[in-house]
């Protein structure tokens, strides 16, 4: 089984067909057509395991969440994805491994008509790297700067459930005993929101024209909030008793442990945007004609960084200021 | 020292103003311009430590060379570089590493007026993926199909090169004293073309309309001509006698041994082309222009598969069918 043979597994199995594919898998570049009028929006994102996912995760379950947190991206510039580019580092030429690998990315890809059109497959400890390319009208990418005091912070989806999830898995934790036995589903739900995240392609589509700023959260709200206000020169004051959270959250967890995992767990990849108020309507109703929650979390005030307040208005000391690879 | 802080010392080292560029590094993904009427040409390369690269490579070599094996890509289809993005996983946030490796990345990049536009720092085993995007005029590109009976087959530079750099630094060769003790600047030559392959760009756009197919040697000749032929449904034959080696190689290694690096060692990173008869003496005149050596090495017969012949025509055994990872 050589590189060759894993490519052509890969290849034939993420089949996509696209008229601006004008060369795919198989030369030393592909030849891609893109739009006119339109900017690329380009992003690459690297897993590797026992850093960004546990080992022992399903290859299925890396293959749709390397694509997923790199769509992700996309999503947060209200970018459309076109194509990707995967690069995978495999200890050994297992081809099973990477059928089913390729599995899990088709199935995410095929959801937004995306076309792997290259790659590389080479030995190494297990990790990949995907550079994905999509679209966007020109001057109309939503960005992490543009946020003005007063605008209000919302977020999609539900925040902390990755966190969770890998928590799950942890057989060393105090609470693993009852995390195990769990109310049927709870910990499943958990454990597929940090496997199999959906990025927010659709939702951030819909946010061109009415944010004023958009981030994707995967290191934590806490560190990608501060991005967006960095960015920004502003700050922000989020409600801690606003933060969305998912009812399998609630069910096994304390408040303590639940607060730490939605402000700075991370691997969340939903979206966190700011929005002038007079337009708020507008972005809550277009995110529900989407199916897509949303929630107001806080607002954008002068000054900067990002403070938490409880119920009572006090300022929070936050349990961590996020993920981040490297930090001590 | 954090992600966020490689990212900058990366960001500030590698700057590197386009128009192009509407948005570069710091948000979740670049924004992009591509010119009218153009493909896009993009492809990405994985180099793993004690794979692709001996352990103990310099920062400033594995920044350029990480480069340089993608930019070969991009030359190898006729294509303009334009754009990068890097994703660099290290053991530990080596803030001097980064700064090094940066400062190669950068060398090269500058050579060619590319602009990095957006990574990922992670931490991991040593490695680095590159992705680079460039632009062809639509149509216009070269591909590995494409080549006819009847064709030249031709190389530019030299073969073999870099696999006896390898060679020389491998101290449990029988050899290894000698090559200490090697003609000043030999053993430093064939280093160099280890360390700081030129990828063949201007060539390979030069040689757009006029070679019949093109792929870059970086597995070995064996193999990339392979690829070639198979692409366009063609056999190849080669003169041993009239591969092209340096000085360097000549002096320090014995037929057999200069043969098989130039076969079948790889990293070369030249241009390995096929040009119908009556265009070769513009496509020599016009690499001759560019200061590009070029070589006729043989020729595209009808059948499949690539034969080489020694000087009294009898068909040589390959040393090896080149180099690929994962090959039992």
């Amino acid at each position: 089984m050589g590189e060759f043979d894993l490519i052509e597994i890969i290849r034939a199995r993420t089949a996509q067909g696209r008229d601006d594919v004008h060369l795919g898998i198989g030369d030393d570049a592909a030849l891609l057509m893109p739009p006119a009028g339109h900017e690329l929006a380009v992003c690459v994102d690297t897993l590797v395991e026992g850093v960004h996912f546990p080992v022992g995760t399903a290859p299925e379950d890396l293959g749709w969440k390397a694509l997923a947190v790199n769509l992700s991206d996309l999503a947060a510039m209200g970018a459309t994805p076109a194509w990707a580019l995967l690069a995978l580092t495999l200890p050994a030429a297992d081809a099973r491994y990477v059928e089913r690998f390729a599995d899990g990315f088709a199935q995410l890809a095929r959801a937004h008509k995306l076309a792997l059109v290259g790659g590389d497959t080479t030995q190494g400890p297990l990790g990949v790297s995907v550079t994905v390319l999509g679209f966007v009208p020109e001057g109309r990418a939503l960005r992490r700067a543009g946020a003005r005091p007063g605008d209000v912070v919302c977020v999609t989806g539900t925040l902390g459930d990755a966190a969770a999830g890998l928590r799950c898995l942890d057989r060393g934790d105090p609470q693993a005993d009852r995390l195990l036995n769990a109310p049927p589903g709870t910990r499943e739900y958990l454990l597929a929101r940090l496997n199999r995240p959906t990025p927010r392609v659709a939702a951030g589509l819909a946010l061109r024209g009415t944010a004023s700023a958009c981030i994707d959260v995967s290191d934590g709200l806490l560190a990608d909030l501060g991005h967006l206000c960095a960015a920004g020169g502003v700050g922000a004051e989020i409600d801690a008793a606003t933060l969305p959270m998912s009812s399998a959250l609630l069910t096994l967890f304390d408040d303590a442990a639940r607060l730490a995992f939605a402000l700075a767990g991370g691997d969340d990849y939903e979206l966190c945007f700011s929005v002038p108020p007079d337009r708020m309507a507008h972005a809550t109703a277009d995110l529900a004609r989407l199916g897509c929650g949303v929630t107001r979390i806080g607002r954008i005030v002068e000054g900067d960084g990002v403070r938490v307040r409880d119920v009572r208005g006090q300022t929070l000391a936050p349990p961590r200021r996020g993920w981040e690879h490297f930090a001590a």
